[in-house]
């Protein structure tokens, strides 16, 4: 079937998923779970043609991980569709109302996105976990994960398409696509008017193919390369505890501090302590931290250094002589996606997060939490980096839009 | 000036202006509108040139009109920025907030975009119009106007600068392109980091560009194809008001109704009426609604009739069985800008509500009204036909992001 064919089902499906109640979607999610449960043993087949077409291409063990499923990974994709299902339905939210001189009564109301695509790459389970996001929203998931994973994914999309049957939904809520070259990539992108919200998961060729080439809308779940700051008026056993977690804690992810900048009145003191307590991570620093810590501990940062998101055991350090330095700095490097503070000093604090321009301004406490599950969103589909539609972490609420209801009694317009 | 180098500028001071308060940028405002009313004849002097120039090149009346200023037409813009001084200030209001078992506080606080960018054709009271919504949001207007006006716009663009400088905004907040070749507007969608928004209006073709070409994010501003969708249990004498408002108020805009959908059950009691009362429009209608009318009064519709706006006085016509096809007759041809019902059934008015996917869908009223000053929201930018980040009338709000607040006391991730 060709792509479009494709998109015009998903389309099909969303009109009627729109048309369904909460109750309905739950039940969906609900037989789809037991569905997979039920196929632990077809699914982890279909993953062991993956794995081994990877292992006999040379995929690097990392990847092979992530690739590779077992009955405790399958066993949480279900568990993530019946967490999902108990979620409370975004649809039908009344975000506003009010009356008019004329008597129109408008109402805008919460609705689905109707066919949300996402591009993804090796973890099968995001085959399951983004089809549980959309149908919970009432929006068809139009998928395309990697070749790497094609067997695993279409195996876990046939078995969750029989769910969503069983209980009466369209299957054609979730559609694979099984064409994974990087023509039907670039073709999947420009299919206007089937596709009305496009995420893509992956890195940053990924991101520039989109730039490129996409003419559905789109949201960017971008780069981070996230800032602690550590001011004059910190609490420097708070600061360090929240430096070594930001960059420590799990590095490779994008909320992870990827720079360090220490106000000039307590560089001294601090940087010292921060040093020793980074056991095991790269530091480079400019000339300033340099000269604090020592060349032996840290390498000189160049200007590149403080732009890039590492997502490895390695930290950039500024000693700046005031907030102001500290903001002009995040302004030129930050990506927009979550800078923190750490000060005693209410007017900074203020400062810091009225002034610096990112998804998410922190004040004393880690950048690790800007995720959809410690915001509280129960799930999460990505973190958008960009300031249209979405900002900072994706969860049902974001895979959303809405219409206006407007109400009469004949009004026309004169 | 290079278009990047003007984009830094619009930047800084879209930081600047980030951190003014709503009553400084309200006296921005005001000091701009005085200037424009102590401006009136050098504006006037400097679009007579535009205007001699679009003579000499045998630009149409209608466009010319579009082009041409007056006292009076200054007047209006300068009203329109104090009137924009005086709506509510969207910047800072805090959309939700709660706490986490760990102590968090987060807020998601309203912010603006930063760097609006608007590419427009003819009319030069946009550069006012435009430059009074955004700085009004606290963001800088970096605003391309065509050639035909680019010595009216340059000069508003002066006045309005000096306007905000006298007030102590900075005169960046709004940044004119001079330079209005086409390679300039592909230059300019693509200044992926220094424009936070493009909103273009213009026509198909500048749409078809800014889908092929731009990196910046944009809001598209697009067609309405509105139907009006007369249903079996129809109040007909409201339906012929709605109908003649919807078509022949101010056929030229987008929110114009260009389709009229019948019921089959009293197609032919209400079709000969709005043949008769629908005085001098075209019509163009399917088999059965050319039986009822009668040929010399109504032509055949092809399949493109009903996909198309028209923006004149042309509407096509359909016979439909029931709400069924008439919900999916929209589905198909639909834009997605304004769709009505006229009926007295509860049932088919939810129905056609809740179906129907559109950014406006009206019950017993004008399409007409889908705009920012019937809906109350004081003046619009646009109406958006996307579903990502707004949806119909853009005003002062859909100028507007929002960051999460993140406030701890040493919280770490575990």
């Amino acid at each position: 079937m060709s792509l479009r064919e494709l998109g015009i089902r998903a389309q099909a499906a969303a009109r009627q998923l729109a048309r369904t109640s909460s109750a309905e979607r739950d039940a969906g999610l609900l037989a789809a779970a037991d569905g997979l449960e039920a196929a632990v043993a077809p699914i982890l087949e279909a993953n062991a043609t993956d794995v081994a077409r990877a292992q006999r291409g040379g995929t690097s063990a990392t990847v092979i991980d992530r690739l590779r499923l077992s009955p405790g990974r399958i066993e949480s994709m279900a568990a993530g569709l019946r967490q999902v299902a108990g979620l409370p339905d975004p649809i039908g939210e009344i975000l506003d109302g009010w009356r008019r001189p004329n008597g129109l009564r408008i109402q805008r109301v919460r609705v689905p996105l109707g066919v949300v695509a996402i591009i993804y790459e090796n973890r099968p389970n995001v085959t399951s976990d983004a089809a549980g996001l959309c149908v919970k929203s009432a929006n068809a998931a139009f998928l395309r994960g990697s070749s790497a994973a094609i067997t695993s994914n279409t195996e876990i999309a046939r078995v969750l398409r029989q769910g969503f049957a069983k209980s009466g939904l369209p299957e054609d809520a979730l559609v694979l696509v099984e064409d994974t070259s990087r023509e039907s990539a670039t073709e999947f992108m420009r299919l206007r008017g089937l596709i009305d919200c496009l995420i893509p998961r992956g890195g940053p060729s990924l991101i520039a193919a989109i730039l490129e080439h996409a003419t559905v809308p789109y949201v960017i779940d971008g780069d981070g390369n996230c800032h602690v700051y550590v001011d004059a008026a910190a609490d420097l056993d708070m600061a360090l505890a929240i430096v070594v977690n930001a960059k420590t804690q799990r590095p490779s992810v994008c909320n992870a501090a990827e720079s360090l900048l220490v106000h000039a009145a307590v560089a001294e003191r601090f940087l010292p302590r921060a040093a020793s307590a980074l056991q095991g991570v790269q530091l480079v620093g400019d000339a300033r931290a340099v000269a604090i810590v020592g060349p032996s501990r840290m390498g000189a940062a160049t200007d590149e250094d403080f732009s890039q998101e590492f997502l490895d055991l390695k930290l950039s350090v500024a000693v700046v002589d005031d907030i102001d330095r500290a903001i002009d700095h995040i302004a030129r490097h930050g990506s927009g996606h979550t800078e923190a503070i750490v000060t005693s000093d209410l007017a900074a604090a203020n400062r810091f997060t009225a002034e610096v321009d990112a998804a998410a301004v922190v004040v004393n406490a880690s950048t690790r939490f800007t995720d959809g599950e410690e915001f509280g969103f129960g799930a999460e589909i990505g973190i958008s980096t960009q300031k249209l539609h979405a900002r900072g972490p994706m969860g049902l609420r974001e895979l959303t839009t809405y219409k206006y209801v407007v109400q009469g009694d004949g009004q026309i317009r004169t």
